[in-house]
């Protein structure tokens, strides 16, 4: 059986998603967890990489088992086994051959930023405190040009693995909490390259100090130049909130 | 100068706000920062105790000092000084007999409950996870009955040190999210016996679970027995929004 699961967990105490030696890995513990449940040793698919620090509410990976437990049960075994940071919030049977990488059609990420002049502590681990005055009108301008298929090599790190960097945007909202003190912003794509929004997010924030006026994004779209594009915002804004079949 | 500061702090790793022999409280962290920003020892005066796990966005003290630094930049000074859990958000300079407990005129708290069939992994220390269905139009119905000034003898924990327990409640507000998953409570009131705000939460949660009616609230108010309430709703739901002057 091929089990699809939709993972929340809190990246904060994590090299993000991928197993890597010598660190602690979401894949890593949720592996473990369902080889408890299960008693078998299973790989699990995710449908990406992710940062360390940065958190999900949709993940989506999956597995295939020879367990008889239950495709819809298969979450309360899992979470039994799993440490409070991570929980498996839905598990169903899926295709044979689907793949949680292979068949994603897109994401939503979401970026929270709390804007004062000091550093928050209730949600640190949630929120980038941010400094600077910010102009939220030029930075919802400056959004608008980012949607549409472009090359996005200028919003890439390096060691990125992609083929192309043809992706295409199809949402970047901005919206502010009505004290104004939360900014949260909403990127959709078809997929994302490397460190791509947390980029995004730097840039539209060199928009809102006024450094750089919203249009320059055309630009910066062009030429394909990492370092016109602005700082790579902090992992733990970052979350995934949902993955599109 | 005595000196008013108001405090966020996520109460995850203290025993509270107040002082305590054997266990790390919010007090014995900010005085520390003070004494190591201002090079005085310092007693700070707190708004209210708090139990351990409990928040504060807006919490209150006030302390004495002979410190040059001026009231409005004594936030910057203690910051640097203080772990990331505990912030200074506001100082400023108050009159010299203002007393962060003795003056309170009330306080609004706050409660965070998801609700659904796992416990959160985001947001995991600030919200109660809960599992059971809901009617939230009657909790809504219930929470009207509080609203007054009545004997809260019923919804307070043994060992409260108050010689009255009439309170006057002034806000009962339940906010639920656009998706229904998150329920937050809102609780004003001219001041609050020990534990008052969470047996009120948990009292309302039994309406919601239909076991007893909304207008039971009243009699459970008259008769004055704490078995007649519900459970002490868990303390990592509650965050103290503001003090009122």
């Amino acid at each position: 059986m091929n089990i699809k699961l939709i993972v929340e967990f809190d990246g904060t105490n994590y090299c993000g998603w991928q197993r890597q030696q010598n660190a602690c890995s979401v894949q890593q513990i949720l592996e473990s967890a369902i080889e408890k449940a299960t008693g078998e040793k299973c790989e699990t698919l995710g449908c990406s990489r992710t940062d360390a620090g940065v958190h999900a509410k949709g993940y989506c990976a999956n597995f295939h088992t020879l367990s008889s437990i239950p495709p819809q049960n298969m979450k309360f075994a899992i979470n039994t086994k799993l440490p409070s940071d991570i929980v498996v919030i839905n598990s169903e049977e899926a295709d044979d051959n689907f793949h949680a990488r292979y068949n994603s059609k897109g994401k939503t990420y979401s970026y929270t930023l709390f804007y004062g002049d000091y550093e928050k502590a209730i949600l640190r681990n949630y929120i980038y405190s941010y400094r600077h005055n910010l102009n939220v009108e030029l930075m919802k301008e400056a959004a608008k040009y980012f949607i549409g298929a472009h090359d996005f090599t200028a919003f890439k790190s390096k060691g990125s693995s992609a083929k192309s960097s043809v992706r295409t945007v199809t949402q970047f909202d901005i919206v502010q909490s009505p004290d104004e003190k939360i900014i949260k912003f909403y990127i959709s794509a078809n997929g994302f390259l490397y460190n791509m929004a947390r980029i995004m997010i730097g840039t539209v924030l060199e928009v809102g100090r006024e450094k750089i006026e919203p249009s320059y994004i055309k630009k910066i779209i062009q030429e394909k130049n990492r370092k016109n594009a602005g700082k790579t915002a902090p992992a733990k804004g970052l979350c995934l909130e949902k993955v599109f079949y």
